[in-house]
């Protein structure tokens, strides 16, 4: 490949600046042109499974620039996939052997899961699954497909949160329901044994719940598995951009998820790390495998997340799927990449949980 | 997220048939649509540094719709770029305190990198580098920035090879180079205490490497490290569409690099794991660090890669930085980005390789 200099006025700059003025150097004004890329018609790959070629050939998600605007829109919302998503569930935990059991834990909402084969190995290990959807979208059932997949593939129980949502309740209500159950694991189960996952918001909630357990003096769980996380609601990073109108999930970052994210937070400053984990401290986190796909919006925030934990001396698995949009490697257990991804995540757990 | 489930004629096929029909099923003709993106305008990210704010900002390189059609043509261009990329090796080799020195292994040039500060645990270890540039580019000092920097930041003795390339030998020639000098590296060094890296088709060359060694009997390294590879010069891989006019370095499927890779290949079948290793078998190769970007054309050949290495069930580490385009993570030492990847790189061999 070409390796020119980089830019002259830069590179005479770092020549006259101690390294550490370099790092705060800014490039000059106006240097910064966007790059202008035409349009374009992009294939379904060839190499990917059918199964997944025909995920990825699903047009772009009906309705997503016209999100709803009112609370009873977003119910109106949320009541649709549910009923969509929801029936996936039994069938898909028929398939896997997976007992579907709803609770309650200290006041929230849980449904535990567990599949029909515990090895001894897992019998004293446990996984806190908190589910995407915005914040706003997938109660009740709906929450239940990525849960499904990877305790069916872990064998390990597992207790998947149904937390509160808008409009019911609205930011921290998420996170509180999450830690509830959390701190409530860890007095049953050693810290060490559990291993927490979520994708999407759920993947936010993953790594928002670690900063507040340790602000909050809780132990880290054993590992996490933050799937293609909401780390940064700001609208920060690249793929925003150049997957825009590529990624046939959220579409574009002036979508949906975006809509909803605002309405969960109610005017709070979405660059809190409570709600953009981004901009917290990950030194201390536990290992943690994250999942993303080449057309997903949030491949940036996921590789972010990623570099971010690795300066922070955290050990960590990046996988990152051919041709797929946000969150669809937990699409469909009957999806060969899905069963790859969720088995590398189930993997991930058994080598790091204490037993 | 939404789940919507798969479609229908899919799933009704899914459920008839028995999981291994399932994975050879083909979809329905016609059923692929290709999705329709439109123009976009797309700035550079503020969520990298300065210095790698400057490269994104880039124009897309120069010439790259336009590639040579002569063997007279090429040596110009490569005689071009090596002026250009040549000289930045000794003032970078000079700021990283990295002895340069010449040499030829069984009559392949080679250059003998050594860092000016060697611990002991590092004195019994020994990395082989295989430079990128479409087998065709980066010859002399032009093969050295990034071994170079690996050099520096691991500490380690490092051999270059500068392998011979059109016109003056095509395919398998740098194969047959870097497989000579590996080989006689194994004679002085335990193959344990060896690391192999190179990116680009520097890569592929890694990978051609170990699918070479396994074949004629060869041990395998302790650790590899190829740099998006390109483990494919089929174009197959959903990111030649979707970072089309995106990446700023190859520009497109249809640009130089291809070209030159073609006359490199000298009309032998592209397919050839030779020439496309994802095509082969990676089963034995040693832990694996992979690094790419998220504006690369070969993001999908990187992650490809990733998953080929781990159903083949390879130790690996993934890398994907923040709207980097093809083979920029070592570009220049002085960028913050690049002292990261490289770090990374470092540890990989530091903790996989024997002492």
């Amino acid at each position: 490949m070409k390796h020119p200099p980089i830019a002259r006025g830069l590179a005479a700059a770092l020549l006259l600046l101690p390294v550490s003025a370099v790092a705060q150097a800014q490039p000059p004004e106006g240097a910064l042109t966007p790059r202008d890329v035409p349009a374009k018609s992009v294939p379904v790959p060839g190499t990917v499974s059918p199964e997944l070629q025909a995920v990825i050939a699903q047009p772009l998600r009906a309705g997503w620039n016209t999100p709803p605007t009112t609370p009873e829109g977003w119910t109106q919302l949320v009541g649709q996939l549910e009923a969509t998503v929801g029936a996936t569930a039994q069938p898909m935990a028929d398939r896997l052997h997976v007992k579907i059991e709803d609770s309650t834990i200290e006041g929230v909402k849980v449904y535990v899961l567990t599949p029909a084969d515990i090895p001894p190995r897992n019998r004293n290990r446990l996984l806190v699954h908190v589910h995407g959807g915005c914040y706003v979208l997938n109660p009740h059932m709906a929450a239940l497909p990525e849960a499904l997949q990877v305790a069916a593939l872990s064998h390990i129980k597992t207790i998947a949160v149904d937390y509160r949502m808008p409009p019911d309740a609205y930011f921290p209500a998420a996170l509180d329901d999450a830690v509830t159950v959390y701190k409530a694991a860890t007095s049953s189960v050693p810290p060490r044994n559990i291993g927490v996952f979520g994708s999407s918001a759920g993947g936010a909630l993953t790594l928002e719940m670690m900063l507040r357990a340790k602000a909050s003096g809780l132990p880290m769980p054993g590992a996490i598995a933050p799937g293609t996380p909401m780390a940064d609601a700001t609208n920060a990073g690249d793929t925003f951009q150049t997957n825009a109108l590529v990624d046939n999930v959220l579409v574009s970052p002036s979508g949906f998820c975006d809509a909803a994210t605002r309405f969960y937070a109610q005017g709070h400053d979405l660059a809190d790390p409570m709600l953009s984990p981004i901009y917290g401290d990950f030194h201390g986190f536990p290992p943690t495998i994250l999942t993303s796909g080449t057309r997903d919006l949030l491949l940036s925030n996921t590789v972010r997340t990623n570099q971010k934990l690795r300066e922070a001396g955290v050990e960590t698995r990046l996988q990152v799927f051919e041709g797929q949009s946000h969150a669809q490697f937990y699409r469909d257990d009957r999806i060969p990449e899905d069963r790859f991804a969720i088995g590398e995540i189930a993997a991930w757990f058994d080598k790091n949980l204490g037993e």
